[in-house]
């Protein structure tokens, strides 16, 4: 079967690859249809490893998938062939503590696609976990399809926040995650957003997205914004999705008494930050990993309109150009967000 | 001092009255602009009373009140005269424990508006605290204005429902309680919301809201509407909007395994429901009364268009005709949703 | 293998039975050592049903067990021969939903021991899930092993309230399930506990078994008490334990503003109350169905001894005078509280 | 009236001071009986200031007081001359939005005893606002009333956490907010506590108050205890005491998944730490400033005994004694935990 190979650091080629897999009861076999290019992709890509993942043999790439349905388990009720979906790239180990406590995605055995020695989605068909496997509704497009991946870590994130309607939320970095997260704040009863950045083009495509207020840090200061927009209160949530540092430790300033940080990008560095200017505000702070359980509620607000992200998908490559798409999103320009791989029907 | 005078049990007037008031120096004073006529406004005219709450000498109606600020207090900073503003009706006592505690709409010594001994808004001016008086956003009219407070019911509602964004809600009654209960509902982070009402007309108004199901309970199954959105499992949350003891008492047969339902209709009769029927669902009920903190986060999602309740507004009567304002919103037909007066400015 | 078997109503026998059970490899075989007697027991003997649950063919009693492995399946790794435990009841379905939400009690497949069709534990050897079989820590016997059933009961309860250090709680009924759920209110963070009862021996007991004030509501008025205790601001939780409709009805009088209500008790007939009582204070309403995560809890409370209820054993019998333990439950005196039946090692 | 007076940096002294002070219509004038001595009586002492609060003019030191009522303004009911008290020592100013938010500690403009510029409670008497001073239980002396000030930083860590019961703890620092952490740990429903010091001293006095096991980090491994402990799933929570930034950035490693962290004690130095550590296992962090709205919970676990913490006053002087209690004080040995003074009656 011809996939999408990454044989090793800074080598990826389209080939064929032979991957053994049972169709188990609980299964379903899917026929890819559309594949998004997420940053993990392109890292694993040019460095072959994140922290302790390390590339040790070929591995095909992809994890943002949607597809159709093309076999069942003998087990397997709630889908058939023919069926639109897409699929949650993480699957818990069977008989897990944290599934059991509702958690599956912080169980440390956890597998996921493209992440060594797992292999991805850019392949023609693949095996996948029923459960893990959602039905898009009649009004998304297969291509929004692969757009439920990244939605739902922006909409992890959210859940997190606990948001209460009408809060006013602060998006650090305007990067694919920082506007999904955005998007999803909104979806999820934000009044309104401040999203920051330093590249301008990020944020003017923020801007036209919703009520996003676009601050570049190289020239506003994004403190004397949120005091506007608050009347000095200080802003309900903080979504840190730039992966910075500085920012990190930054984020305390834009704060309400009793708010909340949520850190959604993923630092490089440590983070160095003075424990005391969260306790004057006795604020509190999540952390996510992936998600769990939002996958649904994600295609949910996709199908009534509540959420939107179709804007989103920048650049559209045919399977036989995925190397390009690659090298493409290696090189992202600012104007881009999201690339997207088509297989042939 | 003109003001729309109860004086007895159906006898209203627009007449001269003496209110004696003095401006503290935590206080603004107000023109009124627009106030909107609540059901509980039409109780007391044809009652007299609402439970506890007995008429024994004229009072003035009203309690949905927008306006422009006249005068403020010399300790009050962020109002100034000429501001636009609207009015939270309800007042905790000084020093109230409750207020202490973060619900101070529970301490049974608030006084509220047009309800006895209070006098209402419906008259030139006022006087009231500047805590409770909140300024409108440009883009907010005053009519908007007057609507901030049933949708605060609505928004309050929604605060306790604790929503996790997409989820389904069974909203029931489609009077003006469930329709700004579905609107906040959305705006509050749900994908979508069924309604069920027996009067087609409101069904067809709400329709018209969002994504909102209108199921007519006279000829539809409405337990059978839930189970097909929801694949069977039921619906996150049910809002009682009703007041019907019947309809409260079904409303677990709508629910998700630990789902909840929140009562914001008064049901004027005892309600008989099993327990065990919520005890194998785990389910949460939650009680609301009135609302606090939530006035300036539907001032909030008005500003930025994430809640546009505008089209509730069907019925508009100037001051000189408040009274016929009175007896149409008696017999209001189902075609109607919120009658209100505009005072000249 | 000998069992003690409901053979129908009214009539139980200790006779052999042949149950065919394999030893999955997730499963453990334990050699049961004691087994407490339930009200649902006592019901299921007397009646033959409850509610949906009618005996259709002979079954085995018994789901208050504690044992000793003696075999573990293939893929068994925390549990070993020779190990001492306790056995969580109730099993959900493979790939259920409901698990995977964390909220595994709720699937409405979940098997439950001695509920038809269901075999139960008064038997010499069961196989059962090694996920819900918890090894007993050193300081924890046999009896107060099969302890940890109904203590988990109350547990739940006191999960579902959501403590906050210093609470004052009522408990409704001072029958077996209120006691527990005093003991673990109290473990779990309560000040103090007002428990109420129409029988003296019964609140005699618990007023001895910690801060725990005796109301006898046949000549005392509880909501004076409460008053007294709170200086009139009302109770923070009422657990309701009793099963009355009338106690259940009269809840919220107890309740402090923002207070909760949660249904332990399973009313027989339907509740009648009136929901303003509850809108006025805000209340919430937890209702709670058997249990779920609490096993390792109460077993952790145990043995540091947060909790101690070995004094509510009053009645050992054994195995071989099981028909006569079941009988003396059915007419327990008021002042035994647990019946529990020892098999020989 | 006679005080101990902070004259400047390393100069206390015992003299008469004048202060004016209006007894308000909802205050109460109190006679001092004990005042313990804090952390940060001694830092400013020692340095005159602490962070951005520096010591400019003479001032009375003290904040852990109890003392007994000698006159009431004219509003206040709930107490009366005689009644033995203990006082909360911050003020939020009136008017205070974050006291409407039930958040009154975090108003930056609170005064605290022996806060630059406000006077603290090493005085005959002072007047205080009745709604921050609570009645002593019959059975809670006046050293003990003087305990409920640290107890609550404790007890409003505690609530924080939102301790479920069974909830295994880490409590990082044997000093007296370590302990008093634990206590409140343990009476807010922990099972038990592992905690760490490198002064064995503490260690051994904190293992003799209850279920907590010592870890001396100097030459024990804390995460090899914390996973023995827990089986290798890890701590519930993890409540950082010694603010050590070292410490508080290794706390990840003893949490389980999706368990919290409190921040405690003040880490004077920034902390640096892997954001990664806490995404894998989806922490929650806390942070918690002074206490609100516990005093009354203390005082009731107190009362009824589940919270006992007496031995914990290790030295006791007299007031004509309290430059040597402060001298005592600043070079504590780890055997000590609380000095106290005591005013004659």
């Amino acid at each position: 079967m011809k996939a999408l190979v990454l044989e090793s650091k800074n080598h990826i080629q389209l080939r064929d690859i032979e991957i053994e897999e049972e169709l188990g009861p609980n299964d379903v076999r899917v026929a890819v249809r559309t594949v998004g290019i997420c940053g993990s992709d392109i890292h694993f890509y040019k460095h072959g490893a994140i922290g302790p993942f390390k590339l040790t043999e070929p591995m095909v790439l992809g994890h943002e998938a949607s597809g159709q349905v093309v076999a069942v388990g003998e087990k397997v009720t709630h889908l058939k062939p023919g069926d639109r979906v897409c699929m949650e790239p993480g699957i818990p180990p069977e008989g897990s503590r944290a599934l059991r406590a509702g958690i599956y995605n912080l169980d440390p055995h956890c597998t996921f696609w493209a992440t060594p020695p797992t292999h991805g989605a850019l392949r023609y068909e693949l095996n996948h976990p029923a459960a893990f496997t959602y039905k898009l509704p009649d009004n998304v497009s297969f291509e929004e399809g692969a757009l439920v991946e990244p939605l739902s870590v922006g909409m992890h994130a959210v859940t997190k926040a606990k948001i209460v309607p009408g809060d006013v939320a602060v998006v650090i970095g305007a990067g694919p995650i920082g506007i999904v997260t955005a998007l999803c704040a909104l979806a999820g009863g934000c009044s309104q957003i401040i999203i920051s950045d330093v590249q301008q083009p990020k944020l003017d495509r923020a801007a036209t997205l919703g009520p996003i207020t676009p601050v570049n840090t190289s020239k506003e200061n994004l403190k004397k914004k949120v005091d506007e927009v608050t009347s000095g209160w200080g802003a309900d949530i903080v979504f840190e999705c730039s992966g910075s540092a500085e920012e990190s430790a930054r984020a305390f300033d834009y704060l309400r008494p009793n708010g909340v940080l949520v850190h959604v990008g993923i630092p490089m560095k440590p983070v160095t930050h003075e424990v005391i200017d969260a306790m004057v505000k006795e604020a509190r702070i999540e952390h996510v990993f992936r998600y769990a359980h939002v996958w649904p509620r994600v295609l949910s607000l996709m199908e009534t309109g509540r959420l939107n992200a179709t804007s989103l998908i920048t650049d559209r490559f045919d399977f036989d150009h995925a190397v390009d798409a690659f090298d493409f999103a290696s090189e992202m320009p600012s104007t881009s967000v999201k690339v997207q791989i088509n297989l042939a029907s």
